[in-house]
């Protein structure tokens, strides 16, 4: 299974342009999967809840879902990107799943990072697992990254491959998603964005290094921090689904949920 | 206050030796709180169910409790030390803190790795959390890093700072702690034993790279590989009781607990 990343820069409201650009870059290159930034069809800093509404688009009905979908059924691949959902009534920070068939899965962000919650709901999808054939991926967005619960519950309802669009700013995330790999023994794509957006008095430098992981944590490929690309790599996702790390220990098996009590209250 | 660890080499078997090397180490030094790798009094590779037994103590009354609470309270020091736990006709590996009143709490290891689970019952002690006075600790042994829930139980329950006896052999475990340490804001002063031990055909090499980090991930002090060696650091744990992170996000009350449920199914 080929998988991987678009990193490139997004410029803010530009969506035809945004949309546009992320297909060119994954022009002429085979894959069964790709993953592109969160928001990466409106950019991030939004200035007003008007703004984000009438950037927003409805899923799969609006203009840049559509165009993926139509790369998706003409190319046979897969394609998870970040984008401002609008849904009765509602704006979510969403990642949708284009699939060649036309069908399409969106996970709404759980964890919204400090001024989104100026402008989105927190989401309201849960953590599911989808089937897409060669492999079962999980979706998360950006700063789910911090809370280990999102990436563990994807892994322990049989995702493969956790598919985690981003607009990081600060260094963290990369090196922390090697650790969820590890404890979740999941494969990680984690495609950031990069550039510089100035918008209302605020800066934001986005640091790239997008990357895929494996299921031992070993770094797969890894971006710079500045350079739009693609990178593609060869797994075997059903390696994910083998947790045993020693002839006793298998890591969800060892997991002992009668002492987790307190993970789920309050 | 001022915390550290003691990075040693355990000789298999000789229990009375290695609590006097342990305490020989931080002879001179003065601290409020010292941290001991796992299994420090008897060594790692057990070869029988018996030696195990042999070689384990009863808290607080076995010796090297004895001589670790002697230490603790002539230098008006707390010690959380790894060691071979006989209690109620079964073994554990446990973590003991001995505070200098003489008062004890113990840990059980909860996550056993491979071998172990041939020697010792699964931890029955949850994770709890325990005021020394200066700070809130809470105790993990070794391979219970890779559950995430461990640390962030402790971490939920309120501890600022995790002490967390270690037998590492793989590399993983320390970039894997600033992880930890990130997730929860909390501080954690991972101890690991040095040296390689041979016993019945097998052979261990230990990483050593005891390590304490702060809240934000930075590696506070790192040892080397196979140096033994105390390590010493100030540091004001009331830092890890300041979950926020930007001036909209608290990393525990941003925590989607509705959404997490399947983390305690099954």
């Amino acid at each position: 299974m080929r998988v991987g990343f678009v990193q490139f820069e997004p410029i803010f409201g530009e969506k035809d342009r945004n949309v546009r650009r992320s297909i060119e870059l994954m022009e002429g290159l085979e894959a069964d999967l790709w993953v592109l930034p969160e928001l990466c069809n409106t950019g991030y800093l939004f200035r007003s809840k008007e703004e984000v509404e009438d950037l927003a688009e409805e899923i799969p009905n609006g203009p840049s879902v559509q165009a993926w979908r139509e790369m998706a059924r003409e190319r046979n691949t897969h394609v998870v990107a970040g984008m401002a959902e609008r849904a009765d009534g509602k704006v979510f920070n969403a990642a949708v799943l284009v699939r060649p068939s036309g069908a399409v899965n969106v996970y709404r962000k759980a964890h919204l990072f400090d001024e989104e919650k100026r402008w989105f709901e927190p989401g309201d999808t849960g953590f599911e697992v989808v089937d897409i054939g060669d492999a079962r991926i999980g979706m998360m967005v950006c700063f789910d990254w911090i809370f280990p619960e999102a990436t563990r519950i994807l892994a322990l309802k049989g995702a493969d491959l956790i598919c985690h669009p981003a607009n990081l700013v600060l260094p963290y995330c990369p090196d922390a998603m090697v650790t969820r790999c590890i404890e979740n023994r999941v494969f990680a794509i984690t495609c950031n964005r990069i550039g510089v957006e100035r918008r209302g008095g605020s800066t934001l430098t986005f640091i790239g290094s997008s990357q895929i992981v494996d299921p031992k944590g070993q770094v797969l490929v890894r971006a710079d921090r500045d350079e739009a690309c693609v990178r593609l790599v060869e797994i075997d996702p059903t390696l994910a689904r083998d947790k045993r790390i020693t002839e006793r220990n298998a890591l969800f098996e060892d997991r002992r949920v009668a002492l987790y009590g307190a993970l789920t209250e309050g």
